[in-house]
């Protein structure tokens, strides 16, 4: 069973976060297996960034599921009905409308089932609670319990070695993450951030996921690869 | 707000344990939003059963999501490779192989996605801990888990009352379940729990779940409603 042990499960968004994730679990010896959700989301260009994300960063497998979040409405990145605020908006709340409801406990979960089914112990995630933007399920405290609740969960977590749900951008600022990924090679301009991006998959450069990206380029010294739409 | 406190979400599976919790939440006074999962797996007369128990039961809406967990493969209950083994059949292990790896904790992921946009705080869930042959996601710890993430996954676990996970079987014995069943108006004869169910529904009678199922009627003392297929 040691070569089970190698085999990890990555979450891979297409995003510049879940792409140094990817990284750093070939950085750590593992045979990667790539999941990403089609979920309905607004932003599917990610999908296809995931793609390549997942073939230049050597995962051994992509897998793309579907996922009927967005029939359950409630968030503006599924819901064309809700705006999608530029940054410079106030959003109203500590927690903004771009909030999926328990998206990242049900990716999660589909994860947990698949690292269950193919030998994985480890599940890599790239939740961030430095630049994380007010969700809830980014914060340090959610990933220890969604690994808590793992180990009951499963057949593996009762009699095996259990779970690992490594999330190892959370305390990094953005300027940290690009850094470490440029160290690792990763090619951040197969990458996509943006929360509107246009359907060739160029990133509008005001909503407050670009704002962050561009950021941290800035922060890190590093040239940002990112392909803007003209803005007027 | 206070008619939202009123509005439940229900795990409903066309089976004799997730009936009887409908018939438990209304009777609590719920509004109940009955929710139905398609996922490959072999008994899809289950979905139909589903339907007809969530009209009985009083459900103001019963929705019926596809996920894609037969995709991941594993279990004898989505995977067509591995056999349904009979009651009479040695498991050779704890944990039989109708375990589909993490299912309630994804059943439970896209309840709770559902609960926070509909402004639901109950979460109902037929888990039994007594009959439930073995398996680990049907125990009170897990169910407790499950509250605790979900609690620190959301909005509203941070910022409003929080969720509670109800799992109001957990405890009883499938004869318990009958006669409480039995007691709130239950129709039974609709509930397919059968893991091996001819395409027109009627149960093979000899699987696990047939056996718990018509053991349970017995130990009740009440007359088994099931139309089960003519036998060898």
């Amino acid at each position: 069973m040691a070569d089970d042990i190698t085999k990890a499960v990555v979450l891979l968004s297409g995003g510049l976060d879940s792409a140094t994730v990817l990284a750093i679990a070939r950085g750590e010896g593992f045979q990667c297996y790539a999941l990403s959700f089609d979920y309905g989301q607004r932003h599917r260009v990610e999908l296809t960034a995931a793609k390549h994300v997942a073939e230049a960063g050597g995962a051994i497998e992509h897998r793309i599921l579907t996922l009927p979040i967005g029939e359950l409405g409630g968030s503006a990145l599924t819901d064309t009905s809700i705006d999608v605020p530029d940054a410079s908006e106030p959003s109203g709340g500590d927690i903004p409308v771009t909030y999926v409801p328990a998206r990242n406990t049900i990716f999660l979960s589909m994860a947990l089932g698949l690292a269950e089914i193919i030998g994985a112990r480890d599940i890599f995630i790239g939740a961030n609670a430095v630049d994380y933007s007010g969700y809830p399920d980014c914060r340090p405290e959610f990933i220890s319990a969604f690994e808590r609740l793992a180990n009951l969960a499963t057949r593996e977590g009762i009699e095996g070695d259990g779970f690992r749900i490594r999330a190892p951008l959370i305390e990094m600022s953005k300027a940290d993450i690009i850094r470490t990924g440029a160290g690792l090679g990763v090619d951040y301009s197969l990458t996509v951030s943006c929360y509107k991006p246009s359907s060739d998959g160029k990133a509008c450069g005001i909503c407050d996921s670009c704002r962050l990206r561009a950021r941290g380029f800035e922060m890190a010294n590093i040239s940002d690869p990112t392909a803007y739409q003209k803005t007027a």
